[in-house]
């Protein structure tokens, strides 16, 4: 078991997880020619799901745990078919966004004007492609856009030399997805009784708050009716993050944005660089990484979370990495200055192959390691390797009387996955 | 006079700009105290603009350079009259946006269906906001609906604690603009003779290459016909960059975005870290930098360009800085592997306080140094300081018989901005 010490009065914990107490040595030079890859060919993997950075309810606990296991269920069943980290994260995703819990496809937060406007990218570490789109209406799972956008770039140039596109947004994604097979899904049916009363409910808040602040000048008006809808309720987003046994991560993103958002607006899981990353090893970079966002878009764009992450897990040690980048890129992030509270949550993951040490000949894997890290009051997390049986799932909090947005909770794990040589 | 030199076989030239013979010490601790700041009050502030890297043709040179000028003009006059760096950029963007030949604003590219849908963000570098739009119509300047996303954002939390937005897309942007007193303006007002005759030759291009390549299985298709239009044919997105004298920086661009785009296709010209980049010197920085990029907005998302660029700029030398971010982040970028060609440009200036090597009381200054490199054919660029009575524009070309979208052509010069301190 690695453990993880804790620092700056955060807290700090445990996880267990399969193969943590075998011995290994970290091989951080990574094979490079395909004689060498091939040795690692195999079906397996390991995913990391989260379905948001928020608050998370005892009363729902439980249903958000599902949706967790579900995810990962789908995932590892993509890796055990043979599917690559990028299809495997699409299928997490997929699972995520039919949740009528998650804000995420059906169920998405309504914008101000009573519509689901979605969010959508994904990322593959193994090509280094990535795929988004942006306040898309009227499609029930807009990662399998983000994911088609990816899949037809890495096709090369569409006709007249033209440069497919890597971010649609709006009614434009929308047509482009039904012409490439994606169906349309009425609006009305991905919204839920749920979502429309939450809808009914802030948009009293908000005449309510209005209306209190009248006399008060602007300035004054708007400091003073800050921090509740979007404190730290309602952001749950949705995401992955995956490793094959090839060693190829792949991250994905997908959320409904704020509740009472102005249409058209673009959070965080539509930038690139913002919502998800992934990148697989290579001669710079010694560690395979792939992270995925949650929380509040506008910080998690500013601060461009996602990179930043990544950026960190090459340091030695992981967990200290991530603290250090949630405490310093983020927190106290000097793009981010002006903000009291400052909400968010990442999953991350690194891995790179290692050996036994004491090698049996043809035992050999890969050494994952897998980090949650949130400012929210809670985040919903799952996680399963193509070893276990069933995912397992957590809902980590902030210790008590710390204060979200400006305390952080950073949890995680360490998982072998072993394959066979030839 | 500061020289560059250059090296990989790349072409390095000189620009003569004013005050480059003084002699002067770099001073890279910022004053970080109110009081200190107050020393360095002043108006006036150094601009850099871009009509775009793409093709620029000798017939059509002197209205990109008289464009260039006019921009320049507008930023100093704002300079000149006490505005900060930010809304100077803003200023000369207007004008690049309003002139017919950039693809920007009035004039853009056409789409796929023949409509206009443009790309704008602006950067400050003293706030580190940032403010968006993507795929907007009927807006005659995008810009100042970027800048005003800018502004709104940072008078704080909107009623009942909503988070403004800092990116809108589509119609839910225009609504916005809209309703903060930005005029509509009828798409066919922004259409000019010459981009609908570039509409229909390029539509008439696209069914013949359709046509021809009728009967080939689609991956042959694709890469036969690859590198006409887009080769390095109407790139010619539009950007500043801009330092005031208390040496705040700031930096935009926009972009009507490529021809025949697919609508709802969101280029780099909206997104954070990839259109344009801004950050004051802080207690972790020593230089000031602004970027403003152009070229292929999707090479440019992925290499996250502007944001590399600057960075690099924190290194000793500037020109080899830029030198070794546009040949290692981006001609040869493990994230463009794939493509044969890498197309695109930028503008750069940092700037740092200095004094003068045997010190006159009360003369002390900004050391600016300013930068352009391009791996189109050729980049329209001018630049002005609020000393000088008129503004400097050059067509950048690259080295006779190199490639484009592999080599690389990079230029710049230094000028340094006087104050007089209490």
């Amino acid at each position: 078991m690695i453990g993880f010490s804790s620092n700056v009065g955060v807290m700090a914990s445990l996880t267990n997880s399969e193969e943590q107490q075998a011995a290994f040595v970290l091989s951080k030079s990574w094979p490079q020619t395909q004689d060498s890859n091939k040795k690692w060919k195999g079906f397996g993997g390991f995913v990391l799901v989260h379905a948001g950075a928020g608050y998370h309810s005892e009363s729902k606990a439980k249903e958000y745990k599902h949706v967790c296991k579900r995810a990962c269920q789908k995932a590892v069943d993509q890796l055990k078919s043979g599917a690559l980290a990028v299809e495997a994260v699409a299928a997490a995703l997929v699972e995520l966004e039919d949740s009528p819990f998650t804000n995420a496809g059906m169920g998405s937060n309504l914008n101000l004007s009573g519509e689901i406007e979605c969010d959508a990218s994904i990322m593959d570490g193994k090509s280094l492609h990535y795929g988004a789109v942006g306040a898309i209406s009227g499609i029930k799972n807009p990662i399998l856009v983000a994911n088609r956008l990816l899949t037809e770039a890495q096709k090369g140039k569409l006709s007249a030399g033209r440069i497919p596109p890597c971010f649609l947004v709006g009614q434009g994604a929308q047509d482009w997805a039904v012409c490439h097979g994606i169906p349309p899904c009425p609006s009305e049916k991905m919204t839920t009784k749920f979502s429309l009363s939450a809808y009914k409910r802030n948009k009293r808040k908000m005449e309510l708050a209005e209306k209190m602040d009248m006399g008060h000048n602007q300035a004054k008006r708007r400091r003073q009716s800050s921090g509740n809808e979007n404190g730290s309720g309602c952001l749950d987003t949705v995401g992955a993050v995956v490793v094959d046994l090839e060693g190829n991560v792949a991250a994905a993103v997908s959320s409904g944005g704020l509740a009472m958002k102005h249409p058209g607006r673009v959070g965080q899981a539509s930038h690139y660089g913002c919502g998800c990353w992934a990148e697989n090893a290579n001669d710079l970079i010694s560690y395979s990484t792939a992270v995925s966002t949650s929380g509040c878009g506008e910080h998690l764009i500013r601060t461009m979370l996602a990179r930043e992450c990544s950026s960190a897990m090459q340091s030695e040690d992981a967990h200290q990495a991530l603290l250090e980048a949630m405490q310093n890129k983020f927190i106290s992030s000097p793009f981010l200055a002006s903000e009291d509270r400052v909400l968010g949550g990442v999953i991350v993951l690194r891995c790179c192959r290692c050996v036994e040490a004491q090698p049996s000949q043809n035992i050999q894997g890969l050494l994952v390691e897998f980090l949650w890290s949130h400012t929210t009051e809670s985040m919903c997390v799952g996680y399963m390797s193509a070893q276990d049986s069933k995912a397992k799932t957590h809902i980590s909090r902030l210790p008590p009387g710390t204060v979200p947005g400006q305390s952080l909770a950073i949890e995680g794990g360490v998982c072998r996955l072993m394959n066979s040589s030839d």
